[in-house]
């Protein structure tokens, strides 16, 4: 095998399809269910999506064209790079053997994985009509993707953002102000949703659950918006499968297969982007990896909850689906990876998780930014607090095999950088970050 | 020609050697001066450099090979990616032979060029036993390279922080210290020159000019530690010319040949690294190239500025150097491309302009905020205020072309990312920036 480190694609070796879990699935998933607990149909979903995402949320076609449209802007990003991580194989003194790859996301604008699904949701929502989308953002990650994506295509964008994080981390609100969209603290007076919280908590610092309200009501009243999600629903998961499509690519130029694919999970689009294209490949007998989601301890939803009927959102504004979750009214603990916060899980992990074709774990936040300060040192890249989880079970896994004497390709996605994420550092630098017993419902002594 | 937007290079095709200009100038360079006036030798620059820096200063030879050890790091982010505008190109309606190219630098650990230098400075110096590099930063860019560089090779890094940017900046600072270096807010009480000026003014804020004296004294007085210096010198140009030198090809893939190269410029390495490898081919024939150098009209070195022997800094620490200057105690205006704001220019910049090979012109910042956030809205990519310098000419030379009827292939370099200017640009959007009147020594009135 040559001795390389970088593996790119050529845009012409970008995939033209998105890859759809659904058809090869274990078993059908379950429908959504309305207020009255029964199943829901497209016309329910059409106040808020435009038709085209509804299809793709329900679709059983393996292949969903990407739109020539789509690609074109993918290409100023796209393919994004899969690197060998020597520099950081090093210090950990591997044997040959053991192999540690990344899937870099941060290259997009906006420096993480989530533009590949706000790129299509407002071009599909452009061609139907939409002159405005609505959205909600915690930490500000899926917020700047979908106001980039809106510029792209001249729509407007309204982001409500959880009031603690747009007063915390004003240069998030700023990076998508850059870019056009309009930033709500939320709980604000635009909503009716808003105003309740303002009239029994005029100091609320807000939620994710609130700011969902606020915008899916926002798009409901408004017959020109339309809402859109980061991360959970099926369509969202389509779209992050150009990852693993790539990563694919790219590990065989490697000349190299994956034994375990690692990703972050919090909605969990990030993680089933890259681990979906390989769970179809173990399907068609081309690979045997084992694909590793990795929550935070403090909200573990996949190791610790339960797998029911539940919504997604505290307001209980959306429809039920059948997940893992920790219940709707479970507010997470103030760990520093905000898109990891997330009481439920995508219903399509949820079930490959059931299953068993997909192992969850779940990791203390200290332990994964340990390991994200030497990945820093090691490669040069600053990851987002949320990929850092999937460093910290890559290190372990290389390290098990080290111990075990055994042969060992690791695969993991790095799905951001941290640019915007240095509070969480210097806390961490300067011991002042704790870990979260779940079990005990409290936070460990800071070190 | 095939309708592609993305060139990339795989890692094999990466340049193997720097570009080395001095064989090629018109004129030889002339010596730097020390104190008594007279030419200094290699000996001089020893307790700051190492003699494999200084050697590069001096070269005559054509190529300069890259250690392996480089390359190895380099490919962590290189090459980096070269971009045909579409999404700009559409809204200016520019008809079918005007077309605007991009060679992006910000995908690089810390967000801009800078990492092209400071990975082989820290090679160097460690080869040569050196413990601990010291340097200067005045709005991050450079300080965070070293930083990064150093992770790279288990080095110590301090660095001098110019205190108003410490202080207004505390992200950068915060980004430093997580790849492990002592960040230091300048004038500080660890040195002579620091503790000169705080007694004169306790509530100094600081200078570049400062910040550079306390560091050349810090690695003066230490026999472990080096200085290093992220423009100006001819070492650090040298290094930059990976930059062309995969632009060169990639333009190739595109079946393109740039009519104009263009970029900002401070020091001038990062407009050279783009634009010596074009002058290389102009000599050979195979280019045309124009090559514009673009400044600030606040800080006009190379369009208002004298040629002739001075200062690199403030404290006249440095040797003197041939340049275009503006006086080594001129203090530029506060404006917001903080990396553009020095008072001389690279020897190698100023004797190319003085010959007439390198154009060069001067912008004012709102036209350049204005251009940046037309190329994020298009592009996807936020770009550094510096590198927004370079955005304004391109576009006006797409639209002079337009104008004028003529084919034209315009190629400029997007030397960074703005993740770390967005108060600049929250400025900006709230009409708050004014342009400076260099003649007049004042600041227009604000929107």
């Amino acid at each position: 095998m040559p001795d390389r480190t970088k593996f790119v694609l050529d845009e012409r070796e970008m995939p033209t399809s998105w890859y759809n879990v659904q058809p090869d699935l274990p078993q059908t998933l379950a429908p959504p269910l309305g207020p009255d607990d029964r199943p829901i149909g497209p016309e329910a979903l059409a106040p808020l999506f435009p038709m085209e995402l509804i299809k793709q949320e329900m679709s059983q076609e393996r292949l969903v064209e990407i739109p020539a449209e789509v690609q074109e802007i993918y290409k100023t990003y796209r393919p994004s790079p899969l690197i060998r991580a020597r520099q950081l194989e090093r210090p950990l003194d591997l044997p040959a053997g053991v192999r540690i790859f990344y899937k870099y996301e941060g290259v997009s604008p906006g420096g993480s994985h989530k533009p590949n699904t706000a790129i299509p949701q407002a071009f599909y929502n452009k061609q139907e009509g939409v002159r405005r989308l609505a959205t909600e953002t915690g930490a500000g990650q899926w917020g700047s993707a979908l106001s980039i994506a809106c510029a792209f295509f001249g729509m407007e964008c309204t982001v409500y953002m959880v009031k603690v994080s747009y007063d915390q981390k004003p240069y998030r609100r700023m990076l998508m102000e850059s870019y056009g969209a309009s930033v709500v603290a939320s709980p604000s007076a635009k909503t009716n949703a808003g105003r309740a919280v303002l009239r029994r908590h005029p100091d609320s610092l807000g939620s994710l659950g609130i700011a969902i309200s606020e915008a899916v009501e926002d798009a409901a009243t408004h017959d020109d918006t339309h809402y859109s999600l980061g991360s959970v629903l099926n369509h969202v998961i389509l779209h992050q499968t150009v990852i693993g499509q790539e990563a694919i690519k790219q590990m065989e130029m490697a000349g190299a297969e994956p034994d375990v694919v690692i990703g972050c999970v919090g909605g969990g689009s990030n993680f089933a982007g890259l681990a979906l294209p390989y769970f179809h490949r173990r399907k068609q007998g081309r690979s045997k990896a084992r694909l590793v989601a990795v929550e935070p301890k403090a909200c573990p939803t996949l190791t610790a909850g339960e797998y029911r009927y539940d919504f997604g959102d505290e307001a209980k504004m959306t429809p039920k689906i059948l997940m893992y979750t920790l219940g709707h009214d479970f507010v997470p603990a103030g760990i520093h990876a905000g898109g990891l916060r997330y009481h439920g899980d995508s219903p399509i992990v949820s079930l490959l998780v059931k299953t068993g074709d997909i192992e969850a774990k779940a990791v203390h936040q200290r332990a994964c930014f340990e390991a994200a300060e030497a990945f820093a040192r090691a490669e040069g890249i600053l990851p987002a607090p949320e990929s850092s989880h999937a460093i910290r079970v890559a290190i372990d896994e290389a390290l098990a095999a080290r111990q075990a004497g055994e042969a060992r390709t690791v695969l993991f996605g790095l799905s951001g950088h941290g640019h915007f994420d240095l509070a969480a550092y210097e806390a961490y630098n300067k011991g002042l970050l704790r870990d979260y017993d779940f079990a005990a419902g409290t936070f460990a002594e800071a070190e």
